[in-house]
């Protein structure tokens, strides 16, 4: 309950009254066990939503939960986007959380948008044996990056804090916890514990972030903080769970796996403000583990939520099909994976060797489709028109076109979905061709710096006895293989050069000249900066991909097509 | 001068200083002139920008003017997007406002990024005689729609009015007016006369509706008003300029022409505080002339800062593209626009006639390239994996496809800019080929429902004597002639009541059971509710076009791809 007697509280006496007899009798009266539902809820599907929680709910019940915690937004779903300004928002939601109102013996968290009069808000409901105990609505809003909420949400006024069981407890969302001043008014307001609800989407090195942050605020204020994130994919933005119990001194008591559903349980005396301990924490995860992870649910999800029967991708002997293959495969199965082989007067036997033994190896449909006779049509009907003018990319891009139209004509005929291999670097300086091998609907490697595509096929490769992708496709030096002994390095620098220099200017955000003083060579600098700039017509056009950086392309970094900014003003 | 003394305030005494003897000698002491400068400020291009104020100022000095405003963030052009991210902004910004300092006798109120320890603004700058007198921070930042503003800008707190030849000047930006509370405590503060500077994007209505906004504030307040717009394109907004000045009435004594540079003049009487009146107010535009002129700016200056040569498309003999090529020749001028005819063996004579003679009316280059080679070429290659299954739609977006790789290949050679021609309902339903009709870099109907093309291409052939789009263009039945005796009525209701259905959705927000209500059938309400959502992961990769309508596709309407929202819920 609010102690400012604010008009969103709940109501201290109501929430007071289950007697413990109502509770789980492998509870002490001095203890409360709180189930924190680590689940995937899909944007839009209040119906399900909803169903998924009251199972959920009857489950910690059933496991002596007194209390339940779901994720932020979790009955809609997030980012839900512009679902937010439909007119029956309201009426959904409100029908939602009624349906909700039947489970009884336990105390229900829930994450969801909520209407009326006073605008719209990010915020979590208590709900109790029926009745709704209470509200809070978020405060802090973000909007920067991924992150929109200002567009939807009016910003919350007030702290809620709430009495059960003896404990006071505050409620937070999201960023709230990453600000200093939520936490220490609700520390003021006389809180025994916080509970955060989140959706955190994943970037690499995100959850040590979460817990140096976690640590900081909980012995900040000596307070124990359950926080609760969601998991699973949604568009670009993978959620991966982790959710923690924080003891009071900022130590780790409980914490979830990653990228999976678990319903985790978490024990606190009430007398001491202790959490129990976990007797098996999960295992830290390595930075290519956790991208691994957060690549195959990216793709799982996207794939299984629209529909789609399977996937179909070219294979092209390089590093790039190779890795994106692997993660389709531990994605979706390899009953659900089709490449294709599609080669030119340009293709290597090499290539056609090694993307030949990916297939097998991964047990995957593997077709051979040249495109010999695709090509040639297209440069017959172009020949009256081009007149003989010497060949140059043009000639490059029809044969990427031409497996882009056999790709998707493979999918609008047979129903999977295509997906795309290209790299962040290769995205970042345009080195790919629209509507050619940036056809299709999920660029599985789209915020993956090629020296990163390096890192991870290693990295999958250690994971079985038998390398699944040939030694010789990570050593050879990488070809698009477009025309006679082409290399990329004849367009690009070295990628540990190219994708040190995208690393600061994109992710970072750095300047032409800190980039210099970073100790690049200034031309190359120049160089690198112009073709990002110069391919925003690219990106713009371009399939949506897991982001697994502090900085992704897409909705993350949003920058004008016609653009003067010079680089070195 | 700000009356509460913070410190955002011009210094009063300094803004008095000059001596009506600094001023252009056809002023009486007894007023003040004005001048508008409604003019095109590049996105990005500070220096071009900075040079274009210089310039400006030194005519409006010339013909009298005391005073110059410019639009909104002049100095960066709007909307800047990320570029407000850029760490060299503040230094960039600075250095340009100082070279605007040597300008001399005429006072300059310049819109810029504000960046200093307190945050990022946007601001308005008092420039005089080679100081800085003052700056204003915008308020109200308006975060829906197009607009990111809380993304990049930190709201300012605080009213500034500036004292100038006994005027007591305060100062609005954009958004600020169209709230109650910041005119009505400029008011209170004793402001004489309110300068508003705007980066308004054009809609339909718009300019009528900025009008009865500034005639119901002025008329409110007793006070006159100087509204500044910008004016020109930036990817898929068009400012439309229509800079005003209103009298204390509410009535207008100036207006500026729409979609195009002015210096406007308006002389204030310091006593009466009434502006001179215009000698001849510009004509009001029809519906169909303001729609028409949008699209022309809007692709004009799209190709012309992207820096291409000329625009290329795909003449179909139908009436979007009819139209489309009437916009490319008014924006660029015929010897810039180049029409390919791709004829299949579904096309009929009467379209190769057509298009024909459209291109020699408007005298553009014309090419006949027949695709038959392209798509034989194609399914040849496919015929084994097809293994001859039926013909479907994959055969026909074939075709599609086949005519997006030549123009594509056109583009590449010649380097000039593939546009599209798919209209607003088309891509509202995913009535069309992902990269096939729908490659290219710009998409001139892409916010123009069909009916709405009928409309402008009736517009446009009224224009001149012989109608430049053959009549039986506008009569025969819609057709993409992707197979025999094809029609779009064969997958589409008749496009008046699906453009109606899908203003109802799109543009409006209303929901199912609302646009039932109106009067449409249950069933084909489902349906095309189904196949816009369904269409989602297209117009993710779909090029941008003009803005045109209360509701774009694109950056204004963000819906998720996964998204499970029930129709009817």
């Amino acid at each position: 309950m609010s102690k400012d007697n604010n008009t969103n509280s709940t109501d201290k006496d109501k929430a007071n009254k289950p007697s413990s007899a109502n509770h789980s009798t492998d509870n002490t009266p001095d203890s409360v066990t709180f189930a924190l539902a680590q689940s995937h809820f899909l944007v839009g599907d209040i119906g399900a939503n909803t169903d998924k929680m009251r199972k959920l709910a009857l489950q910690a019940r059933d496991q002596g939960a007194d209390v339940i915690v779901f994720p932020e937004l979790a009955l809609l779903g997030y980012p839900p986007q512009d679902l937010l300004l439909r007119p029956s928002l309201s009426g959904r939601v409100k029908n939602a959380l009624s349906a909700l109102s039947d489970i009884e013996d336990i105390v229900m968290i829930v994450g969801y948008p909520h209407v009326d009069h006073h605008g719209t808000f990010n915020s979590a409901a208590i709900l109790h044996n029926g009745h709704q105990k209470g509200f809070y609505h978020k405060q802090v809003l973000p909007n920067y990056g991924v992150f929109d909420e200002r567009r939807y949400f009016d910003k919350g006024r007030n702290q809620v804090l709430f009495d059960y069981k003896g404990l006071t407890i505050g409620l937070l969302i999201c960023e709230d916890l990453w600000e200093k001043a939520p936490i220490s008014e609700l520390k003021k307001q006389g809180a025994d514990l916080i509970i955060s609800l989140n959706a955190s989407p994943f970037e690499i090195d995100k959850q040590d972030n979460r817990k140096a942050m976690l640590a900081k605020r909980s012995s900040e204020h000596q307070l124990p903080i359950l926080y609760i994130n969601a998991v699973g994919g949604q568009d670009d933005l993978v959620f991966d769970g982790g959710s923690m119990a924080v003891q009071a001194d900022g130590t780790i008591a409980h914490e979830a796996s990653r990228f999976m559903d678990q319903l985790l349980l978490a024990r606190l005396e009430v007398d001491s403000a202790k959490f129990d301990t976990q007797q098996k924490a999960p295992l830290k995860l390595s930075r290519e583990s956790e991208m691994y992870q957060a690549l195959v649910v990216g793709l799982r999800d996207y794939v299984n939520h629209s529909g789609f029967t399977g996937v179909i991708l070219g294979l092209s002997g390089g590093i790039d099909s190779a890795l994106t293959l692997c993660i389709a495969v531990d994605a979706l199965g390899a009953d659900k994976v089709y490449a294709v082989m599609m080669p030119y007067e340009y293709t290597s036997k090499v290539s056609l060797e090694d993307a030949q033994a990916q297939a097998r190896r991964l047990n995957v449909s593997y077709t051979v489709c040249p495109i010999f006779d695709a090509v040639e049509g297209i440069r017959h009907t172009l020949a009256p028109l081009f007149n003989k003018s010497p060949a140059d990319t043009t000639e490059e891009n029809i044969q990427a076109r031409a497996r882009g139209v056999i790709l998707m004509a493979l999918s609008n005929k047979f129903g999977h979905l295509v997906i795309t291999t290209g790299n962040k670097s290769e995205l970042a300086v345009g080195y790919s061709t629209l509507y050619g091998d940036m056809a299709g609907g999920f660029d599985v490697l789209k915020d993956v710096y090629k020296t990163q595509v390096y890192d991870l096929a290693t990295y999958r490769n250690r994971l079985e006895d038998t390398p699944v992708i040939p030694e010789r496709v990570i050593t050879r030096p990488p070809s698009a293989e477009l025309r006679p002994d082409q290399k990329d390095q004849d367009s690009l620098p070295d990628y540990d050069i190219l994708d040190g220099i995208l690393t600061l200017y994109i992710d970072e955000d750095r300047g032409y000249q800190e980039i210099i003083d970073k100790g690049f060579d200034s031309e190359l600098v120049a160089k690198t900066i112009k073709m990002v700039d110069n391919s925003e017509y690219k990106r713009l056009q371009a399939p949506i991909g897991t982001k697994i950086s502090h900085k992704a392309f897409g909705r993350e970094r949003r920058y004008p097509l016609v653009n003067k900014w010079s680089i070195k003003g």
